[in-house]
């Protein structure tokens, strides 16, 4: 199938899917229904229909999807299939949370190398990871081909880290800091701040 | 100024905007442009005119806009000129590093009370506060009016703690844990999950 031009807000909706068919398949759960994920997610079964046909057939009308197929299909299309090297800089309270996490690996992804710029936490261990001084991202992300990072330092340092992490080949980062970073066209980045999204409910309250 | 229904994907990007007019005004900088502000994030100049003339008029043609004033005008339409507070359940990895986060209380959310299930951890301290057991929620939530929880369970526990946390009075829920919740008309959920942002991303690589 070639690939069109798909809405990066359907893109986004994805592993949001992905996600729910691993519950799913873990529950032993062999076909379900846009209905089904529709329920679980707040999606109406319509939009997730639609979401899905953008990237080819994977139900039959009446008889549903098959949730190891189609799970098989998300992960190939995200490109997690495979398992990919993330760096985490910024190991303060958060960085060691996530160094910690135990969610990652069975979803793509494997934190293969810490960083941080204090002095006392360079040297230091968690699990099998050493942390390491920021000297040393250049020639790390360069020798494995590492195109992700996650980073997780103050505000005021988050964009020069960004900025060195692009030069040395980094292409989606994983933003943790409470600033919009800037990044150039041809690489990625997502934010997390807790912050914005308890303000976009208190709104509503 | 009657409030009109807005979509709610405006209504997420106002924190965005609130905080980088916060950056702005603490670099002393006292008034901006929706061109200005759009080259920060990412974002059109037009996209951002068009989100703020749906709360009122904040700028004037040619002169821009006023940062401390806007500031304040979409911390009230947020509703966080006021301080929430907040119960945190869950305190894993995750939930002790937003315990110990610093970046809450200025942006309108103070953790005043933590809960866990696991006995070796009720009675623990993190900062001023003490780790509480789960049978002390529903009190603590109704003695204090509180309507806002984050949530840093694990996945198989977060839907009953959910609706724990709903049944005693919390109306928007800040979810860590990597699934997705169901909840009520009326109620609120915001998901963070890192690996949805992770394969977001990967899809364009």
């Amino acid at each position: 199938m070639p690939i069109k031009q798909i809405p990066d807000i359907v893109v986004g909706r994805l592993p949001v899917y992905l996600r729910a068919l691993s519950y799913l398949a873990a529950e032993g759960i062999q076909t379900t229904s846009s209905h089904e994920l529709g329920k679980r997610l707040g999606i109406s079964a319509a939009q997730i229909r639609k979401d899905l046909s953008q990237f080819g057939e994977f139900g039959k009308q009446g008889t549903g999807y098959n949730v190891g197929y189609l799970r098989e299909q998300i992960r190939r299309i995200l490109k997690v299939e495979r398992e990919w090297h993330v760096i985490l800089v910024g190991v303060g309270d958060l960085g060691r949370a996530l160094a910690h996490y135990g969610g990652f690996v069975d979803r793509g992804f494997r934190i293969v190398a810490l960083f941080d710029s204090d002095p006392a936490k360079i040297g230091q261990r968690i699990g099998d990871l050493e942390i390491m001084s920021m000297d040393r991202l250049a020639e790390v992300v360069r020798e494995r081909g590492i195109q992700v990072a996650m980073v997780a330092v103050p505000a005021a340092h988050a964009q020069k880290v960004a900025e060195d992490c692009m030069a040395a080949g980094i292409k989606a980062i994983l933003n943790y800091a409470p600033i919009t970073l800037q990044v150039p066209e041809g690489a990625f980045v997502q934010h997390i701040d807790p912050v914005t999204h308890l303000q976009r409910m208190t709104y509503y309250l």
